[in-house]
């Protein structure tokens, strides 16, 4: 395999494209994907996971880290399903014609319109979590001619990620049904009773940048149980099991698990399982990565403006983007490795604060970031932007976002074009 | 004058017209301005400053807090400057026919182009920030025929503010000229050597949701301190002084201070220091309010959805909206008090957390909200989102911005019509 971030006469190239080439070709910022990294990680997510378990295993890309109409063609491409959260997603996906059957519906909040939307597409799966969500379908279905596919995200008790707010599946989360018994059963029992609802399983999603397996085996005990528990109760042995995504990315210098490392324990842990309580038929286990497939994929480029020592503070080097385009490090607090592109072969000797140029003290990228020095008109990559940069982008200080390209080769392909001033203020009134 | 916030018939209305109606009438989530809580503040600052200190005071309204074209007018109307951080705020405050000799241009680093369109376009001032601004002044301003008048902001050693990201004052901070001797002054002395640019005078910013003028006061001595050192090095006294934001607004307890509260001390130290020193000519004070105009003018309106008791947790109640349109609570831990419309006249004897629609656990918008019981269908008012709500929307979760609507009587006019999937994916490829 190709390295995808290579150095050449001094320079950063991302495939076989020069980054500060980019940067001039389509202007900065710049978000610049490289597909070969995508492909990579899909290809191992079908080598070591979908082709090792062949039909006990199905893995959805989870959309919200990433998507554009294109972008969700190469997903599918890849043969992976995907995972939306909203009727923008879904708008999104079908925009870029995925098979709407390999799409599965989420949210802890679906809107009447949404639930619509959703079933009239014929979407796979609709991920039940409000708890009138049965009610709404039962009352939607029929409408559409349709008998809906659900899985129940329930609520295991397992706190795991590496912040509050992408901890996810703990009890008092916003997320999923809670498992206490007269909660949860007598919905699955209306639902196994439906006839415009199909119940499938069970999903839970425990939280993000995960990288040891034993969160999920602790969650997934949980919802084994509660599969028996189906089972005795009601004499349905559920098909389905989604262990949600979470599974870890670099950012800097975290030591990526590779998917089989959460996963054959998770699968061995199953088949044992099954045979232990001779459960039948198959039972097929969801994933649904998101950041890793993409975060390492993408990067962002800037051009340096004004370069600024403090006396007592840090050196600044300000880029013409910021928290309008990853807001990650404002609400996160989170970390990122930076070079800059056209001197990437020097020695990175300076250490400085990266920070944006919008008005606010909070819009600093990266801090105590070792780079090349820098003077106005560099260009700089921040690695590892691929996930919940675009997706998160605003228009703060009217800012307009930036353009998205899929780096392929020698090729360089537009996901989406830069906005411009009148685009961004086109639903305001004049 | 006229309550702004009533309740009638049970309902919440927003000036003369019903929350739960502008609901209906608009769609939600809903940004709703009062224009009489907007001209009510905007009165306070001509009458309490404008006026009390004729020829000595000036006001900029900053724009980053809230701006559309037709607000831009309605704040040109109302008598007061403008400040724009970027080239996409000039852009929208002249499509709101906003006059650009009374617009002044800030930001730690203007690129090139913002630079050349604000000379372009004749902005009344430029606040300098980056160390080299001068030089680039320089060379683009003959280029237009301009000469420039500017502003320096410095930095001042003062830390004020509720929070890390809105404390901007400081030594160390990336905003202004850093007040060290051997920069400040050789930088000043180009500026008023500068055939191309007029310097006039010094401007600082000490941070955010200030409620007493001691900040101010301190601030304020560092920089008469500095005027005094220019006019000793080169016999040239400022003009003009601008002493920033950060006037605090209510979000649900803050007692805020008058602008007269801060802005009478500022003016009798000002007077005092210039009969002290016999500065003369008359000295101009600037201020530029921004989160104190607009904050408590704006709400935003929910449908509820799914609401959820949590074992162990909390009481959920979710909108159709989140930290999409107010990213706030999760970037800041904001706090904001709220109100269900349809049934204002009703105690608030429950207690839940409320939170959006978004697939992330961080998508709450109030913990402890003191509300009437909710159910599904439910219209829920925020209050004080009319700051940093809409100019920091997002499309996360690929979710449409709503539409902004300024309510004037029993009259509602369209500021922003609600983002379509079609407007909200228009830059990306098929």
């Amino acid at each position: 395999m190709k390295e995808i971030y290579t150095i050449k006469n001094g320079e950063l190239y991302i495939e076989d494209l020069s980054a500060a080439e980019l940067a001039r070709r389509f202007g900065t910022p710049l978000y610049v994907y490289s597909k070969q990294a995508v492909t990579e990680r899909c290809g191992e997510i079908r080598e070591t996971f979908l082709e090792r378990y062949p039909g006990r295993a199905h893995a959805s890309y989870a959309s919200k880290a990433f998507l554009t109409p294109l972008f969700a063609r190469l997903i599918a491409e890849q043969g992976l399903s995907l995972d939306v959260v909203s009727g923008g997603e879904l708008y999104t996906a079908m925009r870029g014609g995925f098979p709407t059957e390999r799409i599965a519906f989420h949210g802890n909040n679906k809107t009447i319109e949404e639930m619509e939307a959703a079933v009239d597409a014929g979407v796979g799966r609709i991920i039940v979590d409000a708890l009138d969500e049965i009610d709404l379908l039962e009352e939607i279905c029929p409408r559409y001619g349709r008998v809906q596919p659900v899985l129940f995200r329930i609520t295991p008790e397992v706190k795991a990620g590496a912040h509050d707010a992408i901890q996810t599946g703990h009890r008092g989360s916003k997320f999923g049904i809670p498992m206490e018994e007269h909660i949860l059963y007598p919905l699955i029992e209306r639902a196994i009773h439906s006839p415009q609802v199909e119940f499938r399983g069970l999903h839970f999603h425990i939280g993000s940048q995960l990288f040891e397996a034993a969160p999920y085996l602790e969650a997934l005990d949980h919802v084994l149980a509660a599969a028996l528990e189906i089972r005795r109760r009601f004499g349905y042995s559920v098909p389905e099991l989604v262990i949600g995504g979470g599974f870890g990315a670099r950012y800097t210098d975290e030591e990526r698990l590779p998917y089989a490392g959460f996963l054959d324990p998770v699968m061995a842990r199953v088949r044992a399982w099954r045979e232990e309580n001779a459960f039948e038929p198959e039972l097929c286990v969801g994933i649904e990565p998101g950041r890793s497939i993409v975060a390492e994929a993408g990067v962002t480029l800037y051009t340096v403006g004004s370069v600024k020592e403090t006396p007592g503070g840090p050196k600044y080097v300000s880029v013409d983007g910021g928290m309008s385009d990853n807001i990650r490090p404002a609400l996160y607090g989170a970390k990122y490795a930076a070079t800059i592109a056209n001197k990437a072969g020097e020695l990175p000797d300076d250490v400085v604060t990266v920070c944006g140029k919008l008005c606010e003290s909070g819009d600093r990228l990266i801090d105590g970031a070792r780079l090349q020095c820098a003077a106005r008109g560099d260009i700089l990559c921040v690695f590892s932007t691929g996930a919940y940069g675009y997706s998160m982008a605003n228009n703060y200080n009217k800012i307009p976002r930036p353009a998205v390209v899929l780096a392929d080769g020698k090729d360089a392909q537009l996901l989406a074009r830069r906005e411009t001033y009148a685009d961004m203020i086109a639903c305001e009134n004049m």
